[in-house]
């Protein structure tokens, strides 16, 4: 980022110039940024500690709606990201946002962007360090890469769950993905016949992922395996067996759900594939060996977020999810996927 | 990133998994970046080192055209960000990548794509840690994250120029700015009445930058100041005299041009404006104490890196370019921005 501090007559201050200046400075308080006037930053991780790096992107009409709230699509990029950190047992350290604009994105819309990235800067503490903005003739794409530190450079993986181990997910599955899907089609709203509360509360689950950093630690101490939902519990469940060598064996019944998730079920029992593969979840699945579980659901309730078993971890292959008639479920997808 | 290891029933290869297993993986050597197997990258600087971390993205149209060969699309958008790392004293130590691709980019594309972009992590050193592959309905958009190490954190920046100092740039300024107008302007090529080579020498620096990683140690151990010129040698110049408090006086005729760009001055003496405002040099402008002058010469030949003087630093607070008849020019805009 190149962004002087005042105008200068032989080279005034470019428009890329201003717009940093004056939305991005603002929310770059570590000393490394050294408040977005130079073109790299400085980050040194404390002694014995590594550095655990992630990249995510989210584009205007495929990862939201160009009409969402400027605050809530900050929000969204940098949480993505954020939740990447916790699956990893990470502690949010600062992010790199390089930000790809239309002409039609104007200063309201960059000031709105920017308070809302600077709250979650500080309710995270993971300050901005730099980035780049440029122009683009297609939509607003914002690509974050996050920093977050490990004791030891020891990052909690997806390779290392074992069989035997207990499968956990946090919070409520499905939301988001069932939040999506009230936005895209009106006759799901009709059909599904929830309460306003209800409709809220899945349209916001999509809208601002919670990301479940406060969960950190306690995954870095007790889980063999871990990942974040991104793209649905069954694909990316799916995908930390293929990397561990393992299978899975969930029983659905015990996959937790909000009560609008249970309510749509009423209505609708087919959303359950919704539900299970359809992403933007930005919960932690993860893998406990059996004699830490009761000691990781004690600090988890300490840290205030609800973790659910819902299956083990066998010799085989593949994550396979159960109905109470015992018989296997099959999905026209298990995973999300644009491509 | 998310790219399982093989096929499975129960969760199918999604299109980006095949994706980055096919065509990005091969280049992901670095033991940090799991094969690209998790969600997240592992780096630890070396003990006594910090972490320079940059960002920069590049657009197609903007920053590239659409139909510029793939191999050399990736060499442009890694170098634009090794030129950070090599301006600021750094050594490369790896790099994020966020691609943004239309339903347009085909497996041809990709592989030409990643072959330039693998075979310019081997000759800088910088190997592919992670990152994120989305769909745009937009242009191609590739936002590179490049991490460099410094010893003790000391990074070198924008500020710190003094007055006495020596400004000096490396290789030739303002190729690539003529080369885009080749590219853009029929009439230009005509005007200016090149040899073949000539034109090639032009679009060449255009389409694939030269970082000056060779000379970052040189730059870390003798310049007072430095960034790398992005946007034009007078614009950037002057945010690095904003930056330190100084100001610079550049005698025009000293700086180093190519033989094309002296043809082109010949025939059009306007293209002076170009040449120093026109930007996409990645070359470095740094400032140098006297007593260090020397030393810095005979290093940077050393490094096989040419280095010219081209004025001095002084009190004040702008960048000005002096003709051979000591008249200051006047530009019409200093710097290059799209906003």
């Amino acid at each position: 980022m190149a962004r002087p501090a005042k105008r200068n007559a032989s080279s005034p201050k470019s428009g890329e110039d201003r717009l940093i200046a004056e939305h991005f400075e603002p929310i770059a308080r570590h000393p490394g940024a050294f408040g977005l006037t130079d073109d790299a930053a400085v980050f040194t991780p404390p002694k014995g500690h590594g550095l655990v790096v992630t990249a995510d992107a989210v584009v205007a009409g495929v990862h939201f709606f160009a009409d969402d709230p400027p605050e809530a699509v900050a929000k969204k990029a940098l949480r993505v990201n954020l939740s990447d950190l916790a699956a990893k047992g990470a502690r949010p350290a600062g992010f790199l946002l390089t930000l790809a604009l239309p002409k039609s994105c104007g200063d309201d819309w960059l000031r709105a962007f920017a308070r809302g990235l600077g709250a979650d800067a500080r309710t995270f503490d993971c300050p901005l360090l730099g980035g780049d903005t440029v122009y683009t003739p297609g939509p607003v794409t914002i690509s974050i890469t996050a920093f977050g530190t490990v004791p030891r450079g020891v990052m909690l993986r997806r390779a290392g769950a074992r069989a035997g181990d207990r499968v956990i997910v946090t919070g409520t599955i499905g939301d988001a993905a069932l939040g999506l899907r009230l936005r895209k089609e009106s006759g799901a709203a009709r059909q599904w016949k929830l309460s306003a509360a209800m409709r809220r509360h899945l349209l916001t689950r999509y809208l601002v992922p919670k990301p479940r950093n406060a969960l950190a630690e306690v995954l870095r101490r007790h889980a063999s395996a871990a990942m974040d939902i991104s793209d649905g519990l069954a694909g990316d469940l799916g995908k930390l067996c293929r990397v561990s060598g393992v299978a899975a064996e969930i029983e659905t019944a015990r996959v937790p759900l909000s009560k609008a998730a249970r309510a749509v079920l009423v209505a609708d029992r087919s959303a359950i594939e919704t539900i299970l593969t359809g992403g933007d979840d930005f919960e932690v699945v993860a893998t406990i060996p059996p004699r830490k579980l009761n000691s990781f659901v004690a600090a988890a309730k300490r840290a205030g977020v609800k973790v659910t078993e819902i299956g083990r971890i066998t010799t085989g292959s593949s994550a396979r999810f159960f109905g109470p008639d015992k018989r296997q479920f099959r999905f026209a997808r298990a995973s999300f996927s644009h491509f």
